[in-house]
């Protein structure tokens, strides 16, 4: 797994993919950051009137309801029954699933599409199944993502998405592999959009390989790995997310091979 | 006045209250971190389709009016009239009030729905308290918060909310009490945001106490004590936002004990 | 040029105009921040409901239209006109020019209502003088800003703006006159928002000066320094957007005399 990673890196800096964004206004200007830190380049458009014709020049498709209006709402209806047709992955951040009707009937239309790639914290991706749960706790877990394992298995056959779970152990599903990330540090609860941060650059891998599961496992480890690099010298979570982008910037084979925490299974 | 702020901090980092923030798009980011760095949990959501089901979740809503649509105008008064409908605590961030018609019409509507708190500057206050006052800058203060605490005063008895003046001397006022807070730093005044800050704080610290106003002077305090601390090793304002989160984060009763320069009057 | 350049930066931290903001959600925060930390005072408004007033009380106007819907390019189009009514200055951002028929149109008709300053990359300006050249790559440029340059003279002619490329070398055209900028640093590009930061740089020396092209010309050049000094002690992105503002808030007439490098030419 390690080397597909470093070799998507490599490719991912030489490619520099263009990863549509259609993403929440809280995090907007940190996943932009975190994808030109790693060397992806973003391109944020949310008006239906014109997500279609980025689509069509875009290496990949990035979805986060996090805050939603009618129109962002629509735009990413347009967008990803456009990228579906032209054939362009993309990935889903089901940020807050659970919280309202109108939100969990987006992601039911969302579902439906059938995502190349779904990313949420262990509530998002229970309720993602079952949208008979109770409601989230707002947009942090209330689950530890191990107890979501079983319920991400189930959602991974309910739509043939790959599912990556964020938590302690970050775990990335497919049909017939379960990989674990090992990962990460506390602080990053304590930032936000650092779950986002993820999903953007599962985006920015989709965009430069067919392999979506290592696109996947890649995104996941790499943004996990990057926030337990800068945890490690930070006084705080202002110093965490600086340090970030940083590390993102710097990452590179030697790191990789020597710091990832990572294991594949077989079902 | 030092131990209740003391005692709401542990309360807050214990019940990790769930803040419904419906906030202007400058300082989204910036709050959302702000309130995870101290230890409450944020939720941004603003469409007047969903802001109802996350006010019913919700322990406490904030209401920062900085970059208006007509659709968050909408937002605004469906949830503050759901919120004293079940009983939820609200602070009103007047952001720019006297800038246009447009502006002026939602807050009066939202002063006639009772804002638990309202926190501003000292030129947003005297707008507040009276429409007919010569515009304002932008949303840079024109005058000194000490002028504004008459006409503070006269928008408590107008409006029964506690009123929080940010400044040089920042002043939090209820009908029977006085507050003065002398921490902070000039180079605050140099970030964007931070007035909003502690809105979003005082926010966090309505949803762990039906105190209010000692929850409006633990959010007060706590922010410009942080910004002064934050203040310290900054060689700009850039630092300064940075380290503003770090000081959050690592707040103690140790050191709101020694650092906290506060007073209380009674009228 | 340099004495200019010292001369507006000091008339701009006495007078700290307002400078209203129409810009993009990706970086409303940093060009807020970056205006609060040269020393003048942002407005980001942008419902077309309110700006009139806005620009009623502004010294100048920036247009930015990143992130558009259509409610803002509606706002766009009316403060604009407004702008010119009552004689404000105003400098567009054409971000992403050539994406989308929706964004060409809004230019088109942004351009007829001759923007006092234009300022974009080489793929943007180049995309402005001919709307029938091939897609851009997103937001960043695929163009060399020295290839622009044939562009971006005859769009200065066409409109009778004043005209900005930024890229490796940064160009500020006037019908009489070329200014080249030597200063700053690769990693920038690595970094979002911050060809926006200096075009709301711009902006801010709009609002102090009748001398356009001056205004122009210390916006960009002081942007680059910035972002040339804030490089050189940057571990990465994080640390660079975090330089930036101190070294806005620190630059002094000493640091631009011994730093700057620019040039200028008559046709």
């Amino acid at each position: 797994m390690e080397d597909s990673i470093i070799n998507l890196l490599e490719q991912l800096r030489v490619e520099k993919p263009l990863v549509h964004n259609i993403t929440n206004l809280v995090v907007m200007n940190n996943t932009a950051n975190a994808l030109l830190a790693l060397g992806a380049s973003p391109v944020m458009v949310h008006s239906p009137l014109e997500v279609r014709e980025v689509v069509d020049i875009a290496q990949a498709l990035v979805i986060n309801i996090g805050t939603l209006s009618e129109d962002t709402a629509e735009a990413m209806l347009v967008a990803t029954e456009h990228a579906n047709t032209i054939g362009r992955p993309w990935v889903l951040d089901p940020v807050g699933a659970g919280i309202s009707a109108f939100r969990n009937d987006l992601l039911s239309n969302l579902l439906d599409l059938k995502p190349t790639v779904i990313r949420g914290n262990a509530s998002e991706i229970m309720t993602l199944y079952n949208f008979n749960q109770p409601n989230t706790k707002g947009v942090d877990s209330t689950t530890a993502s191990k107890d979501a394992l079983r319920f991400g298995q189930l959602l991974q056959e309910q739509t043939g998405s790959i599912i990556c779970i964020s938590g302690e152990v970050d775990y990335i599903l497919s049909q017939q592999y379960r990989v674990e990330v090992f990962n990460g540090n506390p602080l990053m609860t304590q930032v936000t959009g650092l779950g986002c941060s993820a999903t953007a650059l599962i985006g920015a891998f989709l965009g430069v390989t067919d392999h979506y599961f290592e696109a996947a496992v890649a995104g996941v480890s790499i943004l996990s790995l990057a926030g337990e690099l800068a945890a490690q010298t930070a006084a705080g979570p202002g110093t965490l997310q600086l340090n970030l982008y940083d590390e993102l910037y710097q990452l590179n084979a030697e790191r990789l091979k020597s710091k990832l925490k990572i294991k594949r299974y077989a079902h």
